[in-house]
């Protein structure tokens, strides 16, 4: 019997593989899923089952995928608006047998209406759960979000606090197995611990210690959280069925010249930010690999034409990877480059890093046509700001660009510089050039104070 | 933060690397300890400290080995005999703050006396252990040996109880990561589950059930072990310190005539069972990769020089890791071959399979000169055995050959035929050539009848 | 600029990725190639032209495949029956630049009539080809048979001579890259060593060494080849376009009775020949896996349902791996066992293996009703043979098997048992069940005598 | 028989295994040598000897590491200095037998007294040489330096004369496999193909193409090289025998504080130059992963305390890996972070990049605190050169910095902007603050113009 849990880096997603008898289950498969597949038959398990804890707004399903590549059920929750085309509907008390494990269906509503938890039971050790996959109702140190149907704001809140019960009723020993962990977008609170039990959530989670469930309902509503663009798009190919990944995740090779005349809607310079600012190819975003995941979303369209540029294949691979996994697959190509290509004399675009004693001077010195831009998000600018800085989170720079002035100096900053540095060059493929980075940012200044 | 298992098939040996904030623990590290350096470097954890839970009988500790790489700390338990030459003394109300986790030591002897458990606390969520390093105290579905302290029976069983009611007081949110999986010679009754907590093996695990301390003592008392003759060779590694192990796992190459004048203290064929059966060199013995860990120490002493027989590299390179994870360095080399070598004119043996059909025959014939010799455990023995055969545990053959009879007709058994084989080699070895081997063994025969 | 070999082994293929200047060209690519897109823009080097030297028969080409990922154009000698449906056709002095490499087309006729062989020239140093695609036509230590066109041997045989006289006239400084290494079905003189020059070859191949064209001609007129069935299946295939190999190679894995119910054409059981003869379901035919590439071809034919049967799952991929190269796809699944079958009450075979001794007594004994089975090649039957046995080529007994008696007794032999217990297997899963194969066969009988 | 090379980026340097019939050799080992044996017995080959073509002075050699693994002997050409410890003196006409290859050993001093080359026979197909390993002698598209004896500049030209002419000797049909390809510090006229022929160079190698000894004597004291102070470690290691490399190949972890208080000798920031000149911690040099190979030598000396920063702990396993293959192994340990500290309030310094319009500005602004300092090495510089540009080769600036002016404004320039970074960040670490770095560099400024 086993029980592995494949880790997506950049989404912070968990999905599980759980097999036992030959058979085996697997929970909220990612699109490229044929690491389920290998993983599985290189044990001697052949997957009979996929289980959908909800609809994913955050990455593409691999759901409908690995179904037709074993021929294994796809278990979905109720949809009130209308069925998951690839799943059939469970429901409270459905189960599946993967050998000596019985895996028990909890409609757990509140983040999504079609939300489900499965329960792992042991028939050769009966007595209680051994473990739940509790998806994006639980999390460790953290519970899902509730803001996805923002008329229902208190009713969905409130689901949740029902289904939150539901899981504790299932005795403090079961272990928690969630379909996210820190990092996601899913949620901010979550432990940098990736392992919990019922007990220890309910003694320490934070979110599950409000006195009563209206208690639960006013800060769940009250919470700000932020809607990628892209979120769309998820959700419908979750409910469509997305198509298999690309066999290989090597792009096209580019020269400067292919990828100048490709006639990108994107150019995306995927390299270290802080490599990027010292010289990039004019009218290139910076999009480092880790940071697509995150930030992709924001400012990409499906079907937008993506140029990728990288210091290395191995960077343009994992940039594909991470893409991909967000259903953006029109990858005109990539190219390896930038030092040889101002060697070659390319247009070379360039973005000082200043230092707090810059930024305090500058500060002091109020000019008007400056302005130290904070990309931060609400949370962190709530907890602390530098006086004098204007707050425009990195993500919706995606429109608000439009409200900013070509002809101001802006210094970008944000907890570290890296985000920053992500805004700088959306705004240096606007056409922005009086654009410098606070390299340390909201963590330098207070060092420094 | 990560806690990640490192488990050595074969040996079903479970160690742990848990790491956060730049440092990382291991627990009870294999000797082929570089795996734990690698894991932890990759994601920028520096290991400062080693803990081991027990003095390991069935395998090499690599404490010492990743101590002298790392210049971590080694934890081990008070040792009424001597102190454990590399590691620093641990007793119960000690700790170790790796990160925000903070591991304290629970003194938990009865297995050995030197016995620790390692409770896991996340100082950022601190209402209870969220973990605990258990060892060889609890299993999944079972608890430690009590047999290493023959004239203390009752005392150490007793001594395991109480430990156990510590454990169980963590509470029942606390997750167990035990030492040892389903497979190991550490206990026979463990589940094939991986992961359980406390709270559900305080209501599943047969060996908490007992209604008193007294009934727990009567039943590990009543309790039957092996301990094959290599445990001794382990303790006193695991005592002053074993050298790494090799630095690659390949052996040296032997031609066929190599291997014959290597003057070689056994030839160990690795290759299938089933292909042993149908040739093999003559004075061979059988020991497949996968039941070194379990029989080489039956059958090999320190020092013996050791000649492998494979039919490919790979099954070599496989076999020295298994033999030198419990000590047994001493391999002249490898050679690949058999048909090749029967090709070459080289003295080849075979024994015949037989199935159920001629064993009733034979055990209907009742021929003086023909024994069905039964090579499985003793509680396998007591559950069921065909009437008619007699019994020898395939360890046991080690010595016991010498008082069986070369001229008589042997045919072996054991659950499925794997041990009978095993056992029969190790016969063939010793110059017994009227040998065959019950194909299904007791499983056939179950099912036949 | 880089030039690699990939090697497929079984088949003993080699094909070629060559790359300059950021393109790159590949040679001759097998079915599965990822590989070839893989290490090209690894490597920053976009595929752009595939080159064959002929129309494979037999393996899968995987040019179609290839030019599908990249977009390159495929280039195929002129055939006179129809156009390869995915390709353009070169003609003689045609060339392809890759970066400062530029490869010419030489039309080289005789093994096939399409057949071209691909000189290339390194711009910057242009005195004369550096190196040379041979593909068929020149081997090291070989050249290409030329049974293809019974009907008109002696033509192309001499169309085979003059070709080689182009290769000659390259120089002797240009490095042989041929499309097979020893060990092909498409040539049995192949030297062992995996490097040559025109030069060398000119002074050392012996097909190289005739006095005139007319005496080269008799040579090849005279040899004597295979041609397995599935050569037809090939040549369709790589005139018409391959459909691409499958995305994972592990196939659906299937219980004992998922595999008795699964209709399966052949149940091919892929362990070591060895452990086959030990013990084998019933039904099961033995096919190794490395000696899938040379005999699946005879006794499987298309759209067969295959079920495999195997040791671990790692084999079941290398089986697959190899039968999809050759266009067998229909593979039904994959079943992990035999051992514990047999423990299961599964109806087990076993066939002996027998020695020199036995075989000498019973050719003494000249018994009516047995046989001494030879299944090697007709060249190695004329260098020499046991007296009184008969010769059937293992290939052969595809149909040949229905000469045979199942009431009379047979002992396989071969070079040294291996092809002698695919043959003893073929005949068991044809309901012969008085079998033997011969251990050592013609290796030990010549160590004897 | 196989013949495998393993290549050495960074160092391009070439090794060889060649094997056959059980045996193998391995031609100039590199100093981490696991990869030879590990490759040689998965093959089910022996390494039985070791031959060096000469006393690498630009890397570490493993053949004593390697000696000391297998048993295998080690030959090494005549040195009239002293014997190599761990080595057999070969001479003329010596040979090896390698299954059925012979390996013949011939004198070919020039680069170096005790030069040898490798002829490679196959005894099976003996007219002639199949190969020759020639070491620092003949290179593809270039031939061996000749400036390691100063005093004997014309004899040891001469010398090489004549030993190439015995290498033509082999014939055309001699495939040539040197000691390094394009790219190495050996040699800056190498052609990037990587293979040729005996043939293909006596046509087209411009080195062998003089019409006299004379002129090639006159052609090669001409030649200027440079010679990092670390070839004298080299030369003295690859005397007496170095140490094997580290077992594993990553570093201690540290954090920033750990960092800064191990009295490291030298900080070296191994990420992209472009990133470093963005940000950095003060006091650190930069030394791309990339880099190392060609400039650790020149700035770091024995014993000299490392403490290495990068952006990953890959970058840091890499740094380590080309470190410890020229004898750097005083590796304190490795620090992940520069953003992150740069947000804990790290000290952190900037070299602004700058491109041809304000070099140019400045170039007519003729400033006279200003320098524009060209580091490439005097061939390229010979070649074309911006006006009003000084120059000093970035490796003399390990002592040369101390004759620039910390109060002047220097601009550093090479060929693309790399090693003018290198040069940036060595001037940084040694207190110069006025830096700044002209990006695309001399291409650029040629593409301007």
């Amino acid at each position: 019997m086993i029980l592995e849990t494949i880790k997506t880096p950049g989404l912070s997603h968990l999905s599980y593989l759980v097999g036992a008898g030959g058979k085996a289950a697997v929970i909220d498969p990612r699109r490229d899923c044929d690491i389920y597949l290998e993983k599985a038959r290189a044990q001697g398990l052949e997957i009979t089952h996929i289980l959908e804890t909800h609809r994913n707004e955050d990455l593409v399903s691999g759901s409908p995928i690995l179904a037709a590549m074993t021929g294994a059920k796809v278990l979905h929750g109720p949809n009130p608006e209308r069925k998951v085309v690839f799943a059939d509907t469970a429901r409270e008390g459905d189960f599946v047998d993967i050998g000596q494990l019985r895996i028990e269906v909890i409609e757990t509503p509140g983040h999504t209406d079609d939300h489900l938890a499965y329960a792992i039971h042991d028939t050769a050790y009966p007595d209680g759960a051994v473990g739940v996959f509790t998806g994006d109702a639980l999390f460790i140190g953290d519970v899902g979000r509730t803001d996805f149907y923002p008329e229902r704001k208190r009713e969905v809140a409130g689901l949740l606090y029902d289904s939150l019960q539901k899981l504790l009723g299932l005795g403090d020993q079961a272990i928690v197995y969630p379909a996210h962990g820190a990092g996601s977008v899913c949620g901010s609170g979550m432990a940098l611990r990736e392992f919990s039990t019922i007990g220890h959530e309910r003694r320490n989670n934070p979110r599950l210690q409000f006195e009563s469930r209206d208690d639960f309902i006013e800060f769940k509503v009250a919470e700000h959280h932020y809607q990628p663009p892209y979120f769309r798009l998820m959700e419908r190919l979750n409910m469509d069925g997305a198509d298999p990944s690309p066999r290989s995740l090597r792009p096209r090779m580019l020269s400067l010249a292919e990828l100048q005349s490709a006639d990108c809607d994107h150019v995306i310079d995927v390299r270290d930010p802080l490599a990027f600012a010292s010289g990039h190819l004019r009218g290139a975003m910076c999009l480092p690999t880790g940071m697509i995941s995150a930030f992709a979303g924001w400012f990409i369209r499906e079907n937008d034409r993506i140029g990728l540029v990288a210091g290395d294949t191995g960077q343009l691979a994992s940039a594909v990877e991470h893409l991909t996994r967000i259903g953006f697959d029109t990858i005109v190509g990539g190219h390896v480059g930038v030092v040889p290509d101002a060697a070659s004399g390319a247009d070379m675009r360039t973005i000082p890093m200043v230092g707090t004693e810059i930024v305090e001077q500058r500060l002091a010195d109020r000019a008007d046509d400056w302005t130290l831009l904070d990309v931060r998000d609400a949370e962190e600018r709530a907890s602390a700001a530098i006086e004098g800085s204007q707050h425009l989170y990195v993500g919706q720079l995606n429109e608000g660009w439009r409200d900013l002035d070509r002809n101001r100096h802006y210094t970008l900053m944000c907890a570290s510089g890296m985000r920053a540095s992500v805004a700088a060059g959306w705004l240096a493929a606007r056409g922005f050039d009086r654009l410098d980075i606070y390299l340390g940012s909201m963590g330098a200044w207070k060092a420094a104070h």
